[in-house]
């Protein structure tokens, strides 16, 4: 008998306690098959499926989407199952190969191999919890994390015993924890961020029922300080709680941490009364090795740093770094209620594997080796302002960037080709260590043939991009 | 000359605008080696590195780290680079070996194996924001995402038209997003969660800036019904979101749906005054297999089911399901503001690898798979407890669980050994389909053949553990 079934019979009032005589809890259902919705999973033979459905508020049409589909009782004699899963994956890798030749937009560098690293994927590999409070679950790989976390924690000037950190699964997690632990430091702190912010800053304040204001940015995408002013003057009364962008998502503009410390200073805003998040997504770890760039570290009074792994780095699946103060995450540990005590992460279980990589990686290229693909990138990057600017295309390169800015292709095929992230009338490429002058090169010829299509007849013109670039960078008939 | 450099220098105030002739943007730092601080770091040949540093609060020892190292000038001529690696991630792989062999304290399959999607690491996979919502990045596996939704909807029995999910990154994740959901529901709810739930509920609660009544739980880990009415009761004002445990991490305890159902009904809650999220990290897959558990589905009036990957299904990363009614998603996206409309997940970024390994799994099992496996387990588990038993052991587990709850072992290093999560006096087994009778004999003669040098001169005595498991499971001295 059961023992806990006799608890749960006695206790719970209201419940029928006794059992039948055969009870079995070992029992399982008959048919395991939960019958198929009518009208729905129109299956065609090779088991993909193309679904008829309306597009719903708020989400899209299924697209064509590889089903899972029950196995056949013969499917182990047959081998037919395996020969079905065989060939979805072989064509799904062609298609990876293929999209991974034609990427410009997206700031990863899709450049990696961990070929080396491949007898790990046996492994259940998961850091619960603290990278520095070891959990009984044996099958971790803290010892790289921790690592990795030194590595960073140096190229930000944090000594390793002052600072605290993970490593996350996306630039978006790294944000949830600084703003977060901004928010702990100060409960009713208001949260300041430019519009160009990524969205997460805002779906953050959200999530955190912050005050949140909005600061206007500059045309190059960097926050506007004269605004920043005004606003931490009209709020003086509560305490700052700040993001930064160590490159901003569209225009991958710098915010300059200095002429913010300066503009807390002249609007009154002592040590002790902000906190600053920098959310280095993208230009965390590009910044330290450029010489004229507003350095980003701890020895000015910054609270965060957040960085991602599947960007410059580069990584199979998303990943990121966070590094805070020590003492910020004391803070957190002092509430025993918080987190049961048990970890100031925002995920509990974490994935393994990315630290390995990031090891890896780090181990391989060094300090040294990264600021050769730094150079290497700002200098593709200007050859590709260059030649974008002679053919007369309105375009911008902001000075510590990779990201070159330029009007929006006419033609959605070609955006999904190179798979550029637009907005608006901008599209950008990211020049990452993997966007070599070839590639480059290969996308600009078909711009250009793409071009004197959609603009052959004049009819078409490209747009002013003015606002969103500057007159300088514009070149539409009116501009240039 | 950079345009946007000029559009710093005119736009920005109490900025010196003025460039050197020879500004070149594209310069990198003479040298990119952060200084090493003082006093630390003492670095043995072979890069492992024994930090002496003391347990700082909230922080536990560094220990045992694989430091990253600045390679040689001529490491790639030597090859010693590589060497140094290889041979750390050999002696890494031969303790992960060790490691899953001797595990059997957390509910993770470690039984899996992805050798087909070897080839799939070479790409940085990215589901970036809705599943259902492409993005303009190319590389991504929404194809095999979706499946594997529809497949877990049709579980839990939601039409295909009427879900919204994603694939998250662990369980935790799944929990934040529903609770996040009955909020945005619910913007002034209480949350209610049974003591026994996983801490992760009380972190989303705080994180959210929610109110939160802990309920009672009974001695099988099953929330109590009396104490939450009577909670209920005292608070009819405000609408209720509760969290429902298919599954507590201690001791596998199943709330009753049901039973919570009849309760909310009891005390006046009518449909559009609660939320329900069932945190089915581990048994969301296991229940709909088991023929006397109180249903999981949503044909009754629930909001959001998660699961973890990881756990039964088996993953070498941590990643999660999360199902909800497509409706409550329109809420979220109804508002502008809200994540700017891109997306209504937690994350951004989101590992691409994880659906393809659910998707594989999936595939190969099917639901007929699944069940087998649930019933192995829970034979097993009956097994594991029947045996402690006949050893005297004082043990429980719940009638549809897989989680063998008995006394915690006196050794700390037999506890590391087989990696049991711990809790007070309590130690657990979760029975795993990777779990075999070999493996729990192997289990077992260790325990047995320990408890006897342990307990040998009568001086130690098993601790009483009525209050953990009840009288009827406890054989301590007073209760055998």
């Amino acid at each position: 008998m059961v023992g806990s079934v006799e608890v749960f019979s006695s206790e719970v009032n209201g419940k029928n306690g006794s059992l039948p005589e055969d009870f079995d809890p070992t029992a399982v259902v008959s048919e395991p098959l939960p019958p198929v919705v009518e009208n729905e999973a129109i299956v065609s033979g090779n088991g993909i499926e193309k679904k008829g459905r309306e597009v719903v508020l708020g989400r899209n049409v299924h697209t064509m989407c590889h089903e899972v589909t029950e196995p056949d009782m013969d499917d182990d004699i047959t081998g037919e199952r395996e020969a079905y899963m065989a060939s979805v994956l072989s064509r799904y890798r062609k298609s990876l190969i293929e999209r991974t030749k034609h990427h410009v937009g997206y700031p990863y560098n899709l450049d990696f191999d961990y070929g080396a690293l491949g007898l790990l994927q046996h492994f259940s590999i998961n850091n619960l919890g603290d990278p520095f409070i070891e959990s009984n679950y044996g099958v971790h790989s803290r010892q790289f994390e921790v690592g990795v976390l030194d590595w960073f924690a140096r190229l930000w000037e944090l000594e390793k015993n002052e600072y605290w950190g993970y490593i996350t699964n996306c630039g978006t997690e790294g944000n949830l924890h600084g703003i977060l632990v901004g928010r702990e430091e100060f409960p009713d702190g208001i949260l300041y961020a430019s519009r160009e912010s990524h969205y997460s800053v805002f779906k953050a304040a959200r999530m955190y029922r912050m005050e949140c204001i909005k600061v206007d940015a500059l045309v190059s995408g960097e926050i506007d300080c004269t605004d920043l002013k005004a606003k931490l003057f009209s709020n003086k009364d509560k305490p700052a709680i700040i993001n930064l962008n160590i490159g901003t998502t569209v225009k991958g503009a710098v915010d300059d941490v200095d002429m913010v410390l300066k503009t807390l200073e002249e609007t009154g805003f002592t040590q002790d009364r902000f906190y600053i998040h920098c959310d280095g997504a993208l230009f965390g770890l590009m910044m330290p090795f450029v010489k004229r760039a507003p350095k980003v570290t701890f020895k000015k009074p910054i609270g965060s740093v957040s960085v991602s792994g599947h960007k410059f780095v580069g990584c199979p699946m998303p990943c990121g770094v966070q590094i805070t103060r020590l003492k910020h995450i004391n803070v957190l540990s002092r509430n025993v209620e918080y987190l049961a005590s048990r970890d100031a992460t925002i995920m509990g279980s974490r994935n393994g594997h990315a630290p390995i990589f990031l090891w890896y990686t780090l181990n391989r290229k060094g300090y040294r080796g990264f600021r050769k693909e730094v150079q290497k990138c700002l200098l593709n990057a200007h050859y590709l302002k260059d030649r974008l600017r002679a053919a007369g295309i309105s375009v911008m390169l902001n000075e510590l960037s990779s990201t070159v800015v330029f009007d929006r292709p006419l033609d959605e095929e070609f955006v999904r080709r190179w798979q550029l992230a637009c907005q608006g009338n901008m599209a950008h490429v990211i020049v990452m260590p993997n966007i070599t002058i070839e590639k480059l090169d290969y996308f600009l010829d078909e711009l250009f043939q793409k071009r004197s299509i959609w603009y052959q007849d004049g009819k078409s013109q490209p747009p002013c991009m003015a606002a969103d670039i500057g007159e300088e960078n514009c070149c539409c008939a009116l501009h240039k």
